[in-house]
């Protein structure tokens, strides 16, 4: 229903010549990772844009409302649907999607849209989104006390990469994966934006009722900043590991909120920088 | 004045052993990239919210409202500075820096929320805002002829690489370096966020009086979005080239606006997606 996930485009592959010679070029179809704006309601109201590569756009929204603290549980959500939008060729474009949700999360986003946009006291952002995402968060992570072996957590860039549907025609989509402790795949997604990614993996979970995501583990596949680490937070995922660096801000909020926080998860070695006590020998 | 770019924390890093041996685990300091949010305002009312490296945070803010078409030159940017605005250890955070504009400016960014905030009709952000940037942009790039040796081009991100200064001990940042079209380079700049990146290429060059940016390349680290094609072309940059792949959407606008666009620049060669009357052999 919803639109491709990759398209076609003739491009020219060139190869400059040695000292200043002519070289090659050859013109040829490239593939590229879709990207289109998806615009998110919540009960009517517009709530926030996101570009995204089309597919699973209902996971997308459900995620993303979980990592916003609006919807903390199936029941939050209520329905999904895309709205009447048509394009230039009159076409139906399913880069609108309406979410009706609980009173409770509606009145959520009221919150939260003042808090975005109101002028308010210095700092704002900073300390005060951290404070928000821990008082926020109705899953204590200090309280799953999953182990995960460090060879196995090792090995999840290489399933990730093997789940992978896109990447080897685009080489322009992150990946999210979320395993369980064991190794066992539970759900892997793709999209020119990581944030998207995770939002369409937690989205899965919660409308497979799975929230919180005890003894999981989240592995992407590009760095892990501070939003990366708060939708896992958010989600109930104790363990985050990332294929490259975290952020400063990742870490501070890992070390806060009891995540287990990986980076540079790359086969024979990685490097822990939260919650190491996670981690069996 | 504002805060570091990098810090350091300590971390494990661990190789796991053969065959669920012991393994090895060494605790050592390792090199953060730091991300904190930026607050931006405009006459004095918020604007926007970005997570950035801190640094160059006036042109961070005067580049941004480049791409967004609030600020087209020099004079409709009077003044930046920082507000106070205090952390819970008492000290200033350098988090929030207010911008003031002209009248034609302050206008253009209530257009600008009402656009975004409103319940707009469907398909708000896709076609509408593809158009958008078409008829706000105050720079011709047709009008650009500047010439690029593909040689040249190719050897850009290894140029770029040498300028950067925080990612061989973060690996946390992505960077992004405007050159002339012989390879002179004007400034790099790097972030947590690439769009960050650009926005400080573009705010810096806006501060010196150089915008548009006739007969230069911009050259990012990754992947080129339609995010960074639309920044280009706000700017008046002819060609925009990126290490890894674009998304469908920076191609369109590329081909809509005569933005040249290469992508997977890696030496020894290149691909380019439009624009390639720009590229001498």
């Amino acid at each position: 229903m919803a639109g491709k996930r990759v398209k076609r485009v003739r491009a020219q592959r060139i190869a400059p010549g040695e000292a200043g010679g002519p070289g090659t070029r050859k013109t040829r179809e490239e593939h590229l990772a879709v990207e289109e704006p998806l615009e998110m309601r919540v009960g009517g109201s517009s709530y926030a844009v996101t570009m995204r590569t089309p597919g699973d756009d209902f996971d997308l929204v459900a995620g993303f409302l979980v990592g916003d603290g609006v919807v903390r549980s199936g029941t939050d959500l209520t329905a999904l649907r895309y709205c009447a939008g048509v394009g230039p060729d009159g076409l139906q474009t399913y880069n609108v999607v309406d979410a009706a949700v609980s009173p409770v999360a509606l009145e959520a986003t009221r919150h939260r849209e003042r808090h975005v946009d109101g002028t308010s006291a210095c700092g704002i952002c900073g300390v005060a989104s951290i404070d928000a995402v821990e008082t926020t968060s109705s899953h204590d992570l200090t309280a799953d006390d999953t182990q995960v072996s460090t060879a196995l957590l090792a090995g999840l860039p290489e399933k990730l990469r093997a789940e992978q549907r896109d990447f080897d025609r685009t080489g322009g989509v992150h990946a999210a994966g979320l395993f369980r402790a064991d190794g066992t795949a539970l759900v892997v997604r793709e999209d020119v934006g990581r944030h998207n990614a995770v939002d369409k993996v937690v989205g899965w979970s919660l409308r497979n009722g799975l929230l919180p995501l005890r003894g999981t583990v989240l592995q992407v596949s590009g760095r892990a900043s501070f939003e990366l680490a708060q939708k896992a937070v958010m989600a109930g995922i104790p363990v985050l590991a990332a294929v490259s660096a975290p952020s400063s801000l990742a870490v501070d909020l890992a070390r806060r909120s009891g995540l287990t926080l990986v980076g540079f998860s790359r086969g024979d070695r990685l490097t822990v920088y939260a919650g190491e006590e996670r981690l069996a020998p």
